[in-house]
């Protein structure tokens, strides 16, 4: 009996987008959520691709000179109250540490005890504890840049969260950076965010627009942060990750010096940048379709999976020496700095079942062999990149000879996707009815002028829930007129409603 | 001028051995102590050697078939309560989490605010919390066994901390697994021991001593604890890894349950198992020396430092063409998993200070490349394992075509040179009397008979600081007399001091 199905995820993105979102990273085991409010749990087919994600950029952080490091995850109170603007901006979402032992009480329940002198915060990103480690650390021009990295969890206490996307605690690498000169300090912000855009676009098939954000969107703290802007398949915005010149604000309250070549003492330039777990979110809502997680090669856990279609326990032992083998020569072949990742799945499972499992995870191809397929010499080739119903056949030889061919030409399928939706989907906009029409009824980005007064900003924040993501730096830059004041623009920015 | 040196590290070891150990972080800038209490900061050069463990280690849990995943940082404390022997092992030394925001007071400070519900405690370990998920996970036999493994930070509130061996906030593996019958959980305690004990004799060049933890130093909540102990040059154990039993414990807490091939329900059987940044301390007391850290090559984070020798400025050039090329040579060598990993220390800096700056980072392979090397072809070579003033010659093409013999060489000394100390320090003791006078004027373990009774082992402790590490598993097993009792002893143990 064959069950009959629209499509792998209920409800489908044009039914209910946000329930989707929810269904594909269940069908996919991607991710849980905790008992923890707010928390996560990332699966192990979610954590495997993080993993990816980690390796890939942390061979470019070392490549460009990086080296990582580990800080304490508590921050003292006073030391985040250093800098005004910084505290400002977290503290209405610190997890903060006021006990460090437990004690019983009257009724012999368990309650807090052991007050601390001064309460930690967990961090919420680590300026402040690397500041003062780097306060130590730098004495001379000699010791400078100083080029850290720092993979951890970080905590920012969210009130409605979402996998992936807002989540109270979220992983993530932070990068720290101190530079004799201010120069040096901006050219490392744009070159981080270089390697950001990079690995988005050729590893990942998600293109991007990238930019500075307003003063109003800034970094807390930060006297430029420049952002890669993402766009999901319902239009909302999805911010990649940032790169922020910090000026010398960050070093002066964390007292921060240098003597320079001629004795002069000085307070390093420092940048910091991050990307976060949350790339996974971004991964899930450009690709994915209705019927699951679709996976750019480049960043799966698993390239190919075999299926032996044992239909009579008497084929089964000559299916498998196949299967085995050529799950071997497959893994033989060089793929992505590494080598392809290939799996057999032997569950005892209805091969129908089977194949959705792997549909839904997204995985790029399937390979399906039974004994037709062993007589013929002909393999049912499945790509998660077409319809699931499509079948190509292929030799063993032709496989072989082709796939990293084949694989490469999915990632570029993907990416191409991606940037024919994210370029339908930006409209110029010139007029304010345009505008409120625009987010009232369409989906996706408006370019439009905008003079640069932050109170248009939190006018269509209010109304619309829109907000600037960015001043596009590669776009076009003509001046022109704020739709919303009249005033003179010096170019178009990129409006979006955002995750 | 040439500066008088006796030793790389003041104090030497014999002169002060505890600061000795500080002095040898800090001489390698391995690791540095924060501004917040009990938390370290592990600088790049400590890091590299974690990252290169943790490399190590999840490439075998992934070939024995254990997935990564990422639970939560925070537990909430009815989580914890509920295995009674778990939370009594942890409630002295939790951080808990009361607050989620900063709010102002009347004199305008922050102070917490935001009062949580339910206190949240920092995982001391995640056992309470993946159990809950493995409930959600588990619901059939087909589910098992599910074999998990997370890399992550954890808090355990120690009053008094040395960097590496005792902080607040530690970097660990935890492995986490469910088995549908009590042997295979058994099995996989076992198994992952042999994986912590292989990886320490082989790789850190660490010899052990393993067995099974007595029930008074057990796991709280365990039926069983294996460890492998390891004794430093001080004469003190110190704990490497443990693996646990958890038997059907925390699966009924955590309401973990499955249905087994014929449909009844039951129970898992669980095992924990997990190993900590504080086998870098434990490098650290193995092998190094007066003149600072000694790393053992398939640690190290570089094995070959080559130092051009620049006295003139117009030899620079040619020096630095040779420097390179060698470099790439020698870069291209395939050693322990991966490539010869190889630096050239261009710095400007008197050659001498260069020079003990490596030693006391414990790099294997030291080049010195003058003018004079250039002329001659004769390479001049410096070994870490040998003394810092004894020089090899070496060819080119003879150092290329034996430099990864020439290392594992070095690895194998280092390995003959620990289990020699510990051979020479583990001591038989038969009576009270010579127990005691060990333990007052010796370093070393005692290797002795134990009739089994904790009182023995409160009594001891108290008054010479002294556990049982282990019952050994592979030393000799014979019948004998308890000294402290009189009584019948199954087999001797392994007292001693401890980290």
């Amino acid at each position: 009996m064959k069950r009959s199905r629209k499509s792998g995820i209920s409800p489908t993105r044009s039914e209910n987008y946000p329930e989707w979102y929810q269904q594909v990273i269940k069908a996919a085991q991607l991710a849980d959520h905790s008992p923890v409010r707010g928390c996560m749990v990332i699966r192990p087919w979610g954590y495997a691709i993080w993993e990816n994600m980690q390796a890939i950029l942390d061979k470019r952080f070392k490549e460009t000179g990086h080296q990582n490091a580990y800080f304490p995850l508590f921050i003292p109170l006073s030391y985040m109250q250093k800098e005004a603007d910084h505290v400002e901006g977290f503290a209405k979402e610190c997890a903060v540490v006021t006990h460090h032992r437990l004690v019983k009480d009257r009724e012999g329940s368990l309650v807090p005890g052991g007050k601390l002198e001064e309460p930690l915060i967990v961090r919420p990103t680590s300026e402040m504890i690397i500041g003062e480690m780097f306060a130590k650390w730098i004495t001379s021009y000699r010791d400078l840049p100083l080029l850290i990295n720092q993979w951890a969890n970080v905590v920012r206490w969210e009130m409605r969260t979402r996998l992936f996307l807002r989540t109270a605690e979220f992983l993530w690498q932070e990068g720290h950076t101190a530079h004799a000169n201010r120069e040096e300090a901006i050219q490392e912000m744009r070159k981080m965010l270089e390697i950001y855009v990079d690995f988005a676009q050729n590893r990942l098939s998600i293109p991007s627009i990238k930019g500075e954000k307003t003063e109003k969107e800034r970094f807390p703290g930060a006297l430029s942060t420049l952002t890669f802007e993402m766009m999901m398949q319902d239009g909302k915005a999805l911010q990649g990750g940032t790169s922020h010149f910090l000026g010398q604000n960050f070093s002066k309250v964390s007292k921060i010096t240098f003597s320079d070549s001629e004795g002069a003492i000085k307070h390093p330039w420092t940048t910091s940048w991050g990307i976060t777990t949350r790339m996974i979110g971004g991964l899930i809502m450009v690709h994915a379709d209705d019927d699951g997680l679709v996976l750019p090669p480049k960043i799966a856990p698993i390239h190919v999976v075999i299926f032996p279609l044992v239909h009579r326990a008497e084929t089964k032992n000559s299916l498998m020496t196949y299967c085995t083998s050529l799950r071997k020569k497959l893994s033989a072949l060089p793929y992505a700095d590494s080598f392809l990742k290939v799996s057999i799945d032997e569950r005892d499972m209805r091969s129908g079942e089977k194949a959705w499992d792997w549909i839904k995870k997204g995985v790029p191809i399937r390979i399906e062999v039974g004994m037709r397929e062993l007589e013929s010499g002909l393999l049912t080739i499945k790509k998660r990149t077409k319809n699931h119903r499509e079948t190509e056949t292929q030799t063993e030889e032709e496989l072989l000879k082709t796939v990293p061919k084949q694989l490469d030409e999915m990632q570029e399928t993907l990416l191409k996707k991606a940037e024919l939706f994210r370029d339908s989907h930006l409209v110029k906009i010139d007029t304010q009815e345009d505008f409120y029409t625009f987010f009232h009824s369409e989906k996706g980005f408006a370019f439009a002028h905008w003079s640069g007064d932050p109170k248009i900003e939190e006018k269509v924040a209010k109304e619309l829930g829109v907000t600037i993501r960015c001043i596009p730096e590669e776009l076009e830059k003509t001046e022109g007129i704020c739709p919303f004041s009249g005033e003179k623009s010096a170019q178009r920015v990129i409006f979006a409603k955002s995750y």
